[in-house]
């Protein structure tokens, strides 16, 4: 997925901007609005459009959420959702990530000299955190003629910003509602609804999808043009998430049917 | 998968130590030796020995790796094995991502101070990089009977340390052909030797697993004990990754069959 598959950006090098034009989601295509995220390696993979950014976040439910603590970098699994031209993520930053007080001058953030300002008490929960979000599916295995062009068919995206806490109650159980609906649609008008301790108990945070570009590698291996004469087998071998049969919980009460919405999904495609 | 569910670890608060036993492979059971990796969140679902932590990295080829670039984070998918007491990362660290010159003191990272040794130009082909490297495989939905305990199953591991670039050429060309045979038991046999140019031409990091955590959410969803008498479906919608058939490459030569190890693995689960 690296080097001559691969996926990356620079902050350094000059980059060919996009258009302004707006989208049918009415936000600015997104980058490369902001150089982090403008992808170098195999750019011709690279997409920075709303739909393609959307379409790859939307077909998934599970990020990994990158932050600083430290000065060293941190990787962990988070659930998320879109949300418009945010993405929702269910949980707090880690404890000791690099935060900054909430600022009113969006659009400027002064990255490079960043650590320079970290609180390492995790503490500050009107802070924003500093995050990169990557979602990456998996298509399949590119097997070529050789081992040099072997390579994996995937859709990823990759997310950078500032992330602040959803702070406001009302917002927050609306968001968590959304969350169980994502998952399963119509969930949430099937459970015990949440009380204000939970609400309260559960951290949420908001990352505008501002700066975010999508990598796409699909098709079948490349290879040198001399080995296509070689007697070697080469293609795609595809990968795929399903839903299997549902597992009813042992302790259902009485003749509790498994709804629609949870039915609906067995055998289905992620 | 946080807060309640969380995975996280923490580098403030005290940790138990694990006992200093060496497990089958050899190596030392790896963390908390650090407290980088220690879960602190439902520590209950940690686990530090080997055998957790290689099981886990060994039924998947894509990690994502974490980087701190400029005191920001950047998150990209790459492509990994385990080899013994390593992973193996095909590709580079990013340009701009912070390294330090390789260190025979080993051991002493100097955590907390390193961004101000931070050199930006991603050239210091010799020096080590600080990574976090994830690895989550997601299992299927946990559908409870409130939306507070809804979450997710999934194994996941978490790498932190100082990878090293594979520089001598002819352990990279080694560590390439287990790339593919990794993929597809003996492809490496079937294919055209890499020349001297591809080996030269391809990026390859290890890092060592001394400081490991895994983490494993399974089985039924846990509500509150009130909401069991609620008339309210819950359960597990399991989630599974399969290969699909295979595509074979339009550009064949002659009679050319599908090899035996990529046949034997459609239908399989990853």
């Amino acid at each position: 997925m690296q080097t001559s598959e691969g996926q990356r950006s620079a902050t350094r090098s000059s980059a060919t901007q996009s258009s302004g034009s707006r989208t049918s989601s009415g936000r600015e295509p997104v980058g490369p609005s902001r150089e982090e995220v403008r992808v170098r390696r195999a750019p011709q993979r690279a997409s920075y459009d709303a739909a393609s950014v959307n379409a790859i976040l939307d077909s998934g439910f599970v990020a990994h959420v990158g932050t600083v603590r430290s000065g060293v970098p941190f990787v962990i699994p988070m659930f998320y959702f879109r949300r418009g031209d945010e993405l929702v993520l269910h949980g707090a930053a880690p404890a000791g990530t690099f935060r900054r007080a909430v600022s009113t001058e969006a659009g400027t953030p002064d990255g490079g000299t960043t650590d320079g300002g970290a609180t390492d008490g995790g503490t500050t929960d009107g802070g924003a955190v500093s995050l990169c979000v990557t979602v990456t599916h998996v298509d399949g295995l590119v097997l070529a003629r050789s081992a040099f062009h072997h390579s994996i068919n995937y859709r990823s995206v990759v997310v950078m910003g500032e992330a602040r806490p959803i702070t406001d109650l009302a917002e927050r159980r609306t968001v968590l509602d959304s969350m169980v609906d994502v998952l399963v649609p119509g969930r949430s008008r099937d459970l015990r609804p949440m009380t204000d301790k939970e609400v309260r108990g559960t951290s949420v945070m908001a990352l505008p999808l501002a700066t975010a570009s999508a990598k796409v590698r699909e098709g079948p291996p490349i290879d040198d043009e001399e080995d296509y004469d070689l007697p070697i087998w080469a293609g795609v071998l595809p990968l795929r998430t399903t839903y299997g049969e549902v597992v009813s919980d042992e302790r259902l009460h009485g003749e509790v049917r498994v709804p629609e919405g949870v039915a609906g999904l067995v055998g289905g495609q992620l």
